[in-house]
């Protein structure tokens, strides 16, 4: 048997969190995890909520139905999910490989619970890593003239293949926000840069230039505007005038790694909810 | 209006979080926090919950008269407390000053919401820097013959002062058993090193002789074994062969200070629990 | 008896290693430090090399002379220093004390060779401090009408004073150009932030907006534009959605404390040579 | 044309810094690193200095014989290298997979300059990512009766295939002290906790047990005694309650990848010396 998991914001009233676990507890569920957070700027109230099936008297499949009612005395935002649910992932890979192999041995480790039917690229140079996982690689060549076609291609793949959530494995190319809204809180990307420091181009060569004594890697959710979606973890690591470019950005790749892997751990395990381009993360 | 805030502990069961939560619920209270976990290896159920007793329609003085019922059908390890409390604080020092400096001007920035009412020394050596703060300064010279009296003195005069928490700010005389099981989670030490790596004397030098490459420190209860109570926060900095011992004592030193601070911040914020010589931090 | 430091920065050639260590050892001399790096980019040679003055052949105030023949055979940029010389230096505050009692305690400790015979400050608030510490104390109250003449009386003050190092801690005026290009790698600025993230006002403020998940501390020289002198240090630490504003604040002073002052420790021992707007740390 | 590379340790004493910068210079190199350290306490004198071999007067075979005058005017303990030239690693393994692969991936992407000839293991598990990597895979299954046989012919494997150095990633084996004695310096192991705290079997699980809020992975040259040769480099990796067993050894592996990681290319890159247990490490 498996689990149950609410996500909620609203507005914070008295009697949310007795109401939430008296639904469960009444209908005979075990609370496994409960976390919530309230935001004290704008009284919003946050809540993740976990409880075990086994023995819940409401049938899968009529919990949604049945926690409308509580839902909206409280105008919630919710989300139902369940812990047997796999999700699918796309990785959008172009020419670096480090974010892909870490993702493909850690999912292969059984660290990431989830799918990975399809790899997109626009380049072909990925291809014998896809073949050595056996997860089909569709190369999408981008250029200016071809980028609105392209895309409209991928986004019937994906939706083709019931894709869940697409990953940015340091994917080159910038996605239209006409792609970007088909998705909203569903692409994750990884900038290798403290963001909001070295938006953009080459962030190892403008932190170099820079002289920063510390690099960092952000991974956010992606929205219309480039680089500065909701993030969701952030890491960094020292470097000195010993470092040569080359050494940053092979310091860099271990965090970009890292950060990617935690963000996307978070959102397979339903612990994460957005608000105001922030996020709050239950880890 | 203030704050009431429940620690709970007990084995894990159907009903807790609902119920604890209905409780404040039912009577108006409004929540404004809730951690809760469950150690999966023991099945014990851990919960933090606070909320707002504005509106509350139980006088504060019954609460826990009221709450009891509820307890003892869960047979609740339990702690009620309100955050308009504020513990008194002995501070144990012997010739070191960092982290007695660092305790006294973050309290005086209003960091930490304690009294300071006493500093109680084996040494002279402090006492101007007690004058300059305003604090009473006892020194309690100890040797081997005369540790059971002054410990008994000191016991007294704890008790006299109402003081709430003990904290050994690299106090160097070793506490007796006697004195310490008179105040059960009630002492907090900082130990100059990664528990459990270099117990007891001079863990700078061990770990300097080992040759390591990062130091640490450690912030605990005090238990009858040395240096084995429950951990509350540890921290860790680099250090390389350029780094001399006083190197080490100096880097270790400003680990001592911020381990500490974040052990005594988490306790007055009523955030620890214990179980098994380990600690749950709802930080 | 004392040692000699001499900082060397030049295009690289062969033979600068061999010639300087010569000079010191056919003069009697016994090196104690030698580090040295090599820009590959600008093909830019630094050095640190530090050597015993006992049994050395040269006297202390002829050494330069002597050692200018070299100097000029590679064009070195050069500073000779003695580890017997305690620089003098003027602290500059408003109104926050974190940075101030920290560098006034380390002083007291022993961990900063210096003299601190000066704090100016554009409020009166921090003067009590000063006079605990037995140090003069000067309030300059700056507004854009008397800006001008009241650095003109800053800078006077300070050169009677034979300042050889200010130390911004948390000081909120910016400087003028003009005051600033009296003191060439002079002037140490703690802000409050990760630069290049967060240039100017309220850096906490704009972090807690981006809901970043890591805040930073930088120390750097000041130069005419703000905020993007030579950075020295750099530090960070983890932030959450559970963070408010002020415990950033707190966060973040903790951060502050200790990069200013690895900053100014690394400049009194002659460890910092700058190039290109960044800094070479021989730490 | 390649660069030579001389480690080392002798008493301090006047003019080697000198000496040896003018054996190079006079001959015609270009000094590229040069990094020295003196143990205070042990009066050890360390250096590695690495010049271009281009215009360098002496055949690269010769290097030795001419230095070793002035090795032995000091008395040093000396080192030679080349970096044209390339180590062969052995890959000790068990079950555990992730030092292996990340090692190898790093290898292939050319972040480790060595070859890898050679995987040996105790179990047959890991043979399909050697054949994957095209790499020679040899069982030596092991227990205490054929311990001593089975070490000699490992040992005649690797002397035979040329191997320079040994790395334990994750191989549960414990080593006898007739094979250790075989490659001193030359074995290099991954601990999976912060040593000396951990010693031993199922480190993950005393941390967990003990209930530290901080686990730790360390990479030493494997001696006689266990887990106890010089600490080449430690890390270290922040845990809560929140984190059960497997969440420490999911974390700990990422520590463990990179610690081991990190000690090999300081080994390869000849920035590694040894003294009384402990190391000096020119990075």
């Amino acid at each position: 048997m498996h689990n149950a998991i609410l996500l909620i914001s609203c507005s914070d009233k008295k009697g949310i969190t007795a109401k939430v676990s008296n639904f469960i507890y009444s209908n005979g569920g075990n609370i496994e995890h409960a976390d919530q957070h309230i935001d004290a700027e704008s009284n919003t109230f946050f809540m993740r909520i976990e409880w075990a099936l086994k023995d819940f008297s409401i049938e899968k499949d009529m919990i949604a139905e049945k926690f409308k009612v509580l839902a909206s005395e409280f105008s919630m935002n919710w989300d139902l999910c369940f812990s047997d649910e796999v999700p699918r992932l796309a990785l959008f890979v172009s020419k670096y490989v480090h974010c892909l192999y870490d993702l493909l041995l850690r999912h292969k480790a059984g660290q990431l619970k989830c799918e990975i039917p399809l790899i997109i690229s626009n380049h072909p140079g990925t291809k014998s890593i896809a073949d050595n996982f056996s997860i089909k690689f569709i190369e999408f060549p981008i250029d200016a003239d071809n980028k609105f076609v392209q895309e409209q291609k991928e986004i019937n793949l994906l939706k083709k293949e019931n894709i869940d959530l697409l990953i940015l494995a340091r994917y080159t190319q910038v996605l239209s926000a006409n792609f970007v809204n088909q998705f909203p809180n569903r692409i994750i990307n990884i900038h290798h840069s403290f963001l909001p420091a070295f938006i953009g181009k080459n962030p190892y060569q403008q932190a170099y230039r820079k002289g920063v004594k510390i690099i960092g890697a952000t991974s956010h959710y992606v929205t219309e505007e480039l680089d500065a979606g909701p993030i969701i973890e952030q890491d960094t690591v020292r470097v000195s005038h010993r470092d040569s470019l080359s050494d940053l950005v092979r310091k860099g790749e271990d965090l970009e790694k890292a950060v990617l892997n935690r963000a996307i751990r978070w959102h397979l395990e339903k612990k994460i909810l957005t608000y105001n381009n922030k996020t709050v993360v239950f880890d």
